[in-house]
């Protein structure tokens, strides 16, 4: 049986809480795990007990549909007059007006979604999203394309200034494997297929895409290919965009597709054109990836290092001779400390074994230590030739080895982290992460000069802050860092969460870093775009969506969208948006306070 | 000592001769090659003997340069008033007119420069190119960057339809490697660097960019990117599109560049929006590429099999297991024919060996054997683990293991085939190649179709024909094709060769292949680029082309170009363009006639 979560899959998709990350029903595991609580609550200055109540939805909250019933007539035509087409409900409309950003769930559990689309269709096939492009063009609508819903920058909420109306094209349905090819190792698939289908349909095959994201149990294969997703698993398997052979788009210029082969020089990379493009040129309806077959071996291995740094210079030699894990990840003493705070009490036996063991790393000298974990998965020859020369390498380095223990630990808890934002958001905790890349070079320095830039920014707002971080992928020339941060939140708006992403997205680019490796760009991060690819590059994407979108329908107000200013208008004027009934009151010291919603 | 030729290089740039290929003085070294001609007059149908006479240079066939003094001064001015900086002498215009395409050679062996440009300009610095380009866009002029002038499908020829005077941008002078850095493994070079010099300047450090295209003795960094190269050894080092970290490129619309990281999830990859852009929408100036340590340990081994289709087996799955090979080749039975005709003749004791090595293959039953060549480089962990389960997978299909001296052999004429066109084009005879690329489904029935679509050609063309072909690169879904096809010229124009060229690479594009794996468009595969990437594709282009380009002046008439008839014209009325004096005869039986120029 695979020790692997990610491994065997039920393939099932799953409606996400409305108001908060992940399965209705679940929140993050507490249970047995004593010491995470006390730490956060020293760590952020909380001083007072979670208001845990779930939010409760109400209907009459929803704007009401503008659509005309004519409209809702013709739509339900072109997605084939089937049943559950199209829907109208309220709650259906409120689950899809937001992602999972901090600022969407925090506008979700006050009940604001003033801007909630009028429809959400759920088309079957590429020639219906086509045809609803064509419609929503002609009948100046808006659309907006949505997978998993899990994008933290703004990616599918609705930002039309022009107050069209709105549709919500989900992909929900379009999610079958439409073609596997062992011998190409291709699958076509449609682009609605989430996580947990992909590997299911592809496991079945003996096979895997190795792209488990850590928002795996509900991002969308669309989803990935337009924000360039990276998996966990991305420095063996390829980041989403070294998967990608072929992609079928629809667009209001027609069907934009490229050939099945396995590289061209016939011109510019079409594929490049919508990789990235996040719905504002056009929905990506189908994808023919590139697939792996499943690993017959796969071996996680844990290890601290006394510095960072260490790790750092590890994995980078690892890319020299060929001998890089999988998976590799160096934890900051911040983030390594936050995992043994979140670990669950042992019992028996293994309480001795824990103690002895801690006793064994301290007096090696690890008092505050970085956590490594170096995933190698393939044949048992593959496996056994990349570990041994990197235990090799960690050794040399000074490195305590591990085992493979820690690995196993990861790997349970590896899609629970995202839950943990909904209970620190119960105590009114601000919690985001901000991810980059950058070259070797820098990314020391990046990473020590970004956790400064951060505290002095908590100082500066009087409150007590965590930042943590981590390595999450690597490459030949750089590496991606993945810091995690958090604060109790002073402000009755969101000024306090958009100064502090403001202040580690602009440290980033102004470092030379890119302003996200793996989360996009949607409204969110638009205001560092220019730094980042100069008003050239911006006007030539400009130029794109001119061509591809006239009527600037398509997901507008994202990614190159020519309103700059948008988003700046949002952080320095930060009323709250939206209904003034939304009075869910920040939670301060006083104890339990009642959620108003 | 090291064996392989591309391993040290001295680092100069050389000038080709101007009506055919390679360095001034050399022709393919026949010496000691005894089988090879008998054996190709067989093949072709060839009783004569050839006029190998060196076509001699006349200034006064080359027209006048149309720019007027005070244009000359004022882009003498833009290069920095520099010695050298412009030229319009005829030999230089002429030597900057065409690729080295057939038809280029074709046509220089007449003296057919009609189109010559008015101009070649040799900037030094992104800022000059920059201006250049602000200046013939100001002044109705065309612009044609031009980096080793290597290209075969037309890339640098000027095709203007607006007749407006021309400046070929040279990019000779800019071939300097900015700035090398070894902990982020990059290096910072200018676009103009040829291949020795990229080499040169990286060996001397330690690294190598491990690009080893067919040209690159002579083919250029930029010419590279915008073409979408591959070297002989992508398959371990990359393509060059996986090289490249950052471009800077001049556009009419000012600079455009990109940042130096690893990789980014800001919107599409805008690197992408230039590589493969040959000359139309800018020029790359600069790129911070990717560069690899030296290789401590090279094994190139060498095999022989039965049948093609055992080899593409066992490459395919090289990709699964991690353990493909830096460099894999398959040559069919029609190009390892060739490859044993081209063998020098052996004295002594090797002569014995060969004797007794060659029956023992044929009593093995390689009666038509394709011979296989696999390299490995790396650390010598990394080519062991790598070299020793390729050599269990090659053995476990029967193949026939002739150890290292077969790679010694083929490296050290990789950089003399592409001499041979020039003499056996004495012999009137038309040389061309086509590469393409499919998924691993198509390869072998791709391969055996296309050579019995070429075999039916020549028989109706009432020639005979030689097509072989090798897979020369491979990746996880698929692998190139790489046929090269010869026969008499029995047409006075080059209604023969156009010909060939639409059968092989229809036939690609019909059977679901790409136009081109690594040449590049231009405008001799243009009539096949909507069928490769579809109207929607190519409207997309040109409204990139439409953006950046507006007076369409940057190399006019080349890939994604408005004037999708001009190359059917030139196929349809086959009349030879320009001089008509250029009365070079093709050789037909009569012996040792003289050529006219």
């Amino acid at each position: 049986m695979d020790q692997f979560q990610d491994s065997k899959q039920n393939g099932k998709a799953e409606e996400m809480k409305w108001w908060g990350w992940g399965h209705q029903n679940k929140l993050f595991p507490f249970e047995n795990r004593p010491h995470f609580w006390p730490w956060v609550k020293f760590k952020l200055g909380i001083d007072f007990d979670p208001t845990n109540v779930t939010p409760q939805f109400q209907d009459s909250w929803i704007p009401t549909c503008k659509a005309t019933s004519q409209e809702l007539a013709e739509l339900n035509v072109i997605c084939g007059n089937l049943e559950n087409s199209i829907s109208t409900d309220a709650k259906v409309r409120c689950q899809h007006s937001y992602g999972k950003s901090y600022p969407d769930l925090w506008r979700a559990r006050r009940m604001n979604f003033q801007k909630a689309p009028d429809v959400v269709v759920f088309p079957k096939t590429h020639e219906q999203v086509q045809s609803l492009l064509k419609w929503a063009e002609r009948n100046h609508w808006t659309a907006i394309p949505f997978g998993g819903g899990t994008n933290i920058v703004g990616g599918v909420e609705n930002r039309d200034l022009l107050q069209r109306k709105c549709m919500i094209i989900s992909l929900k349905k379009m999610n079958r494997l439409v073609q596997f090819n062992e011998s190409s190792q291709t699958a076509r698939m449609q682009a609605g297929m989430v996580g947990p289908e992909v590997e299911k349909a592809l496991n079945d095959l003996g096979y895997t895409l190795g792209h488990f994201p850590d928002s795996f149990e509900f991002s969308s294969l669309g989803g990935w290919i337009v924000t360039r997703s990276a998996g966990m698993q991305s420095d063996g398997y390829g980041k989403i965009e070294n998967l990608v052979v072929s992609l079928r788009v629809a667009t209001a210029q027609g069907t934009f597709e490229t050939m099945v082969v396995p590289t061209s020089s016939a011109g510019p990379d079409l594929n490049h054109m919508m990789i990235g493009s996040e719905g504002t040129l056009g929905i990506v309806t189908e994808a023919v990836m590139r697939v792996h077959k499943m690993p017959v071996r796969k071996l996680y291995l844990g290890y601290l290092v006394k510095e960072f740094s260490q790790a750092v210079g590890v994995i980078r030699e690892c890319h020299d001779d060929q001998t890089r894990p999988t998976l590799f990840r160096v934890q900051d003493v911040h983030e390594t400390e936050l995992a043994f705070k979140l670990k669950t009490a042992p019992v028996g036996l293994q309480k001795w074994v824990q103690k002895v063991g801690k006793k064994l790393i301290q007096w090696r000298g690890y008092q505050t230590p970085c956590l490594v974990i170096a995933g190698f998965e393939g044949t048992p020859q593959e496996v056994g030739f990349k570990s041994k020369f990197f235990h090799a390498k960690m050794k040399k380095t000074g490195a305590f080895a591990l085992g493979p223990s820690v690995g196993k630990t990861w790997s349970k808890d590896k899609y629970n982290v995202p839950y943990l934002r909904d209970s620190l958001m119960d105590y009114g905790v601000i919690v985001d992460v901000a991810e980059t890349a950058t070259t070797w070079e820098n990314v020391v320095s990046l990473y020590e000069s970004t956790v400064a830039c951060m505290n002095k920014k908590f100082q500066s707002l009087g409150v007590k802050g965590y930042i943590g971080c981590h390595l999450s992928h690597s490459y030949g020339t750089g590496a991606c860092l993945y810091f995690t941060y958090a604060c109790l939140e002073k402000t009755k708006d969101l000024s306090q969460y958009y100064d502090l992403k403001s202040t580690i997205t602009q440290h980033f680019v102004n470092e030379g870093a890119t302003l996200s490796h793996h989360h996009a760009v949607g409204y969110e991060h638009k205001p560092w775009l220019k730094q980042e690819i100069g008003e050239t590059g911006l006007e030539a994407l400009q130029a794109l969506k001119k061509h591809f979108d006239q009527k600037d329908f398509l997901n507008p107000g994202k990614l190159m969208s020519r309103d700059p200013h948008e988003f700046i208008r949002s952080i320095t004027s930060p009323k709250v948006e939206g209904n003034d009934k939304a009075s869910y009151t920040r939670l301060s010291s006083q104890k339990n306070q009642e959620i108003q919603v």
